[in-house]
């Protein structure tokens, strides 16, 4: 145990310190030398590979295609959509690399421009729309804060879906169509809870007509960005010089938007269900959804060992299932380290229980111990991976309405934000107000406002002016 | 059709504009504007993905785990290992953005440096070994070469294989089983057939004690190297401080390999198989093994498209499988398209083949049609698959057999190269006997040293000297 201490932080006390120890320890990633990144270690990594393969199939139903598009953007690219440039400017890294009477390229920070240019000569016509194109890769922001391992780093992994369609009905649907299904992958696999709504003029994507979000509450009373669905209206289309011929042979510029979410979310789920022993990992993203703990003492280890192999064999048919068999390490350790791994169940096996045709089964979100007879494990496991599944989710959909506040004055909003609550409030939607909100709270900012809004609007809560819309407002990542 | 001519070069006469314009057609890749980079099109990647999750799954058969690594590099990582650094010097990318007091960043043209700085914190004691890490990725080579799609880019995608061990001899055997692997991947899904061996000292991998590789043919006389798998002694270890207590507490330095293949092998692929009306993808990486196609005349047209879609419903259990119901193209023209997309198998349904409940088969390798019974259908069809992808790798393979000579003279080896072969030759191993070599072919380079050798050395075929080894010698990609 001195090589791999527990987690010494307590998740309600030092959040931030608790938080990058259960990251490290459970080696879902680590610290690089390189300044700015991270490495996502296997667990990290396997658990990013359930989501993606997850959303890559949901996608793929909305016959999206994937796709591969150049690393580097040349720098007259940014230039062609002038919000965009303005808003990416900043945080963009450049290649030292430059080819004679060639421009310079930058590092893609995100892909509507070169891809962009390449839609310009792949639509046509009518029949080419809607064009759905997808894409799994890195991409680089020049951060000059510390490292927030899978929160703030230089370089991070995304998918970024890019569409293209015939009519402005289309993309307004489809912009609402991926942020709902960000908003299934959050609940239904993450089971993290989320808001959604539009972006303020303030916070929208540079470029963009209006940007649709998912946000999640984060336990520390910080908002996290899951995933944005941008409406890009005609600007891209128009700066890129992609047109179509419609039925009527007649030239139109089509709608496009974009929409992506990163491995910023493995943070999320860290955060979220994480406790004072590590990781909780819902079952459905968890690369292990049980691990089996032969209990060995000396002259009964082989039968222990023989009945463990059996029990992985029946269990890996329906359920992802590892067996620890490690003879180094004493099965007191072995608890420890799948719980800092967050495996949702561990199975214990020893003598007496194969004497009683049983084994145990240990909830990792609970903590909750049972007996279960080894004929009918199978179902059972099945039928608690569920459960867990579902009282994961519910868990932090009661921590998230408990952390909602609906103030009905300032003083209210204040006082909510404070004690680390979301609030939903009325607001005006003008910069200097959202500006001044940040000041008189400590740095809480608009998320978004609902689509459903109600029908008589109020008075801003701030500022006492005509609101324009109820808006969700906390600190964030 | 006039929008999406044919290829009008012929595989026979022009075999480079023939590639060019059979990738570019099928879709498989477009050029870009940005210099030096290529756009991997929706079908491009839909086989890419197929073959990486056949190797993916291969590999974590072997244990092997993947994670991700920064994409960029410290200048001084690359001069620990001194050769390293040497060989990839001049291909290297640097970025521009600089930190104060940091030092210059490259992109990853390979990733040995980033991840041993790692590994030399991972790896403490014999219990952490082997460590077996493999990850997906892009990388980045400044070619100044123009564009060659798929085989000669700027960035390309790949997937790197790292791994540590505690003793010479586990490393000696994995480099061969990883390459093992390669030969299987190329064989077994791209019906690929290769020759494998040691290259010699000038070409092995920069760092490594020595590089196994898995080499193809090309119907142009000239090899691609299609994956390598190096042995890197202790090199990395040392220069990087990876080391580790053994079972008796004592310091030991572990031994290294690494492994990588990447797009090119599409590249491959395509000129191996393809002829003059497109594509022919092997049936295990198509991304659909089979395309319906109704045959409608007005009045039948929707008990046709019923009967397609009935037919697709019943395939889909079983294999990959599209219906081209669009009305706006002809079924001529759908012809086409998907023999130019290399698909398999085509299924035709006309009014006539209903009424005597059958469907015309036709075989995108062999161009052969025949009537098949609906009910008899999907077997029929699967076994077709498995009977394409088998004779494509023995239609390869004769092909490769063909080319292949084993001279017994000088000049002999000269015409066999001239008339498009690789040779298997006595080679003394120098490399100035080698730069020989190359200056009176025209180009030919040693590919690889097969690792069953005669028992009698013979005399160099170039130069006369003792000779080392019998050599695979060919222009290459």
């Amino acid at each position: 145990m001195s090589e791999k201490p527990g987690i010494t932080a307590k998740k309600e006390k030092e959040f931030s310190e608790w938080y990058t120890q259960a990251v490290l320890k459970s080696e879902l990633a680590d610290y690089s030398s390189v300044k700015g990144c991270m490495v996502i270690r296997p667990l990290g990594y396997a658990v990013w590979e359930k989501i993606r393969d997850y959303f890559d199939a949901r996608i793929k139903l909305h016959s999206v295609k994937n796709a591969y598009f150049p690393l580097f953007i040349p720098e007259s690219f940014f230039k062609k959509e002038a919000q965009h440039a303005e808003g990416f400017r900043p945080e963009v890294a450049w290649i030292a690399n430059r080819d004679e009477n060639s421009e310079q390229l930058a590092i893609r920070p995100t892909s509507e421009t070169v891809m962009y240019d390449s839609f310009s000569r792949w639509v046509r016509s009518w029949r080419d729309l809607p064009l759905k194109i997808n894409q799994w890769c890195n991409v680089v922001r020049w951060e000059t804060k510390a490292v927030k391992l899978f929160l703030r780093t230089r370089e991070f992994l995304w998918q970024e879906g890019h569409c293209v369609y015939a009519t402005r009905e289309e993309a307004e649907k489809e912009t609402k169509v991926f942020m709902e299904e960000y908003k299934k992958l959050c609940e239904e696999l993450l089971a993290i809870p989320v808001v959604c709504g539009i972006k303020t003029e303030k916070d929208k994507f540079a470029g963009a007509v209006y940007t649709t979000t998912v946000e999640a509450l984060m336990p520390d009373g910080k908002a996290l960005q899951m995933g944005t669905s941008h409406n890009l209206g005609q600007g891209f289309s128009k700066s890129f010089g992609i047109t179509f011929l419609d039925k009527n042979s007649e030239r139109k510029t089509p709608w496009q938007i974009s929409w992506g979410f990163s491995t910023r979310l493995i943070g999320g789920v860290a955060m979220v269900h994480g406790d004072d022993k590590g990781l909780v990992l819902p079952p459905k993203i968890a690369p292990a959804q049980a691990v089996i703990i032969p209990i060995t003492f000396g002259k009964d280890s082989k039968e222990v060992l023989q009945k463990s192999l059996e029990i992985k064999n029946k269990l890996s048919k329906s359920i992802r299932v590892e067996l620890d068999s490690r003879e180094t390490y004493t099965p007191g350790w072995k608890f420890n380290e799948w719980e800092l791994k967050g495996t949702p169940i561990r199975i214990e096996i020893g003598p007496r229980d194969i004497a009683k045709k049983q084994v145990v089964v240990a909830r990792r979100d609970t903590g909750k111990k049972q007996a279960v007879k080894t004929a009918a494990l199978s179902k059972k496991i099945e039928g608690l991976l569920e459960e867990i599944q579902e009282s994961m989710l519910e868990k932090a959909r009661k921590a998230l309405q408990s952390r909602t506040a609906k103030p009905k004055t300032w003083a209210e909003a204040e006082k909510a934000i404070k004690d680390k609550k979301m609030v939903l409030m009325m607001f005006c939607g003008k910069e200097e107000c959202e500006d001044m909100i940040k000041d008189r709270t400590g740095g809480a900012s608009a998320r978004c406002s609902p689509f459903e809004q109600p029908k008589k609007p109020g008075k801003c809560l701030q500022c006492g002016k005509q609101a324009g819309s109820m808006t969700y407002f906390s600190r964030a990542y």
